[in-house]
């Protein structure tokens, strides 16, 4: 089994990201990343931590907006229109899950779609969807990340079985879509699956999504497939400082033998998702 | 087998349209689809004349406009564009295909979102993909009219598994994303996969848009599994008056015996999507 190391390409991508900025300070140009983060959930904290640290790294600036947990949903919309209309700001997004008396949908369709660096905007992905305007459309960094790392190791996509476990809007739905694009033959699976296992393992490539700590083990794997864990679950680990320990939705133990490539947790997927995010950044400062 | 009569089934609701239609006149309203014609395919006229002939006996009028082979992309612009500012226009759709120097993807995202009875503007597509405001949002006519009549002849769908064969934006995708979410397991094939027999003869229903005359045969199709056969290909009979006759992308005859429910062609799934088109646009005329 070879590892896909989403640690290494990523960080290749951001060296040239790193130059790219450089490049576009020498023009006067500031790249900037804004992010709204509502309330205290610690893993959202955290997600946005490590965003801030790799924009750090390649030079990205960001301009943050903090709002508390009971915000109105009127007060944030009113800070996602600021953060349209700041022309210092060249992507934003709003970092999920929101609390529950807000709409994600009603504030996410508020983005402008021209910095909608996350791809969530209803007309980004109905491109995304439709395959409009592939140059402009901003795709969700997760499935474009997979597909990045995947094209890295030279995995062909055209023609396979690929079985993605999971359907939601931010990962599985659009990984569907752009590996059907790719022309994979694409089964999409998801909790009202029936005979789970039966399905998984013909997928020549198989991508977890379904937030399942190490639920696929070897039996939902084909033998020489092709492993993708999207998964970022944090269980109990009482040998740790921390208390926890991150594991994906694979139980990579279970599973290395088996196939011939596979993306560890932490380390696979997730540098790969904020890769794909400074990118866009990065592309639509260039573009200014 | 059992057939999924859909000359009856749309015939039942054309009734109901009728009844809907006769009390909006009773209100001063008279329901209208506008439908422009680019060219003179034969195919896209005789659609066209369906359309028309179904909205008559349902008391819809029409507003149409016939642009030649020729016509510019501005000029049919500007043909969409008087549609949308039209008031006593409801809904309006733009034959497909149009011909090759005209970008219909152009067109389509210039047809008012309100008044997109064909569901193609993207973002009535991207709504779709996400489950965006699904009370608001126009689904493209097809795929809807096979769900209608899996529906009516309450054939479960959740859990599952589907095979749809074509991927296109009209009938494959809206067809594989409404199943999705309707909870089935869905595989999309299309002409890259491989070994596709294997594949449809899971598939508890199977969904065929491929536009390949009568290639499923039994072979492809899962003992007494569901197939909705959504193709319209027209193919030389000499012993027709009009010297060929109309047939699916299912062999009817290979098949019969093996399924438990089949739509015939014609009078499966084409009088469905019709149906479903003068539905979207009662809906738009009654929310006037």
């Amino acid at each position: 089994m070879e590892l896909l190391d989403g640690t290494k390409v990523a960080n290749e991508i951001l060296d040239d990201l790193k130059n790219q900025v450089e490049n576009l300070k020498k023009k006067g140009v500031e790249a900037c990343l804004g992010i709204i983060l509502v309330g205290n959930r610690k893993d959202s904290e955290s997600y946005v931590r490590m965003k801030k640290k790799r924009c750090q790294e390649v030079g990205i600036i960001n301009c943050d907006v903090r709002l508390p947990e009971n915000v109105t949903e009127e007060e944030l919309l009113r800070h996602v229109e600021r953060m349209n209309q700041n022309p210092f700001v060249h992507g934003m997004l709003v970092q999920l899950p929101l609390p529950p008396h807000i709409n994600p949908e009603r504030i996410i369709s508020k983005v402008s779609i021209e910095k909608d660096v996350d791809g969530f905007h209803p007309v980004n992905f109905g491109n995304l969807a439709l395959q409009r305007h592939p140059e402009k459309t901003m795709f969700p960094c997760t499935p474009e990340g997979v597909i990045y790392l995947l094209d890295k190791y030279q995995i062909p996509i055209e023609g396979k079985d690929v079985v993605v476990v999971g359907k939601s809007n931010i990962v599985g739905l659009p990984m569907s879509l752009m590996l059907m694009h790719r022309g994979a033959t694409v089964t999409v699976c998801h909790s009202q699956t029936e005979n789970l296992k039966q399905k998984t393992s013909k997928g020549d490539i198989l991508i977890v999504a379904c937030g399942q700590s190490e639920m696929i083990t070897s039996e939902y794997v084909k033998e020489g497939g092709v492993v993708v864990d999207v998964g970022i679950n944090s269980v109990k680990d009482e040998t740790r400082k921390s208390g926890y320990r991150i594991v994906g939705d694979v139980n990579f133990e279970f599973v290395e033998e088996k196939c011939s490539y596979l993306t560890p947790v932490p380390g696979g997927v997730g540098p790969m998702t904020i890769a794909m995010l400074l990118s866009h950044t990065v592309k639509l400062a260039s573009s200014e």
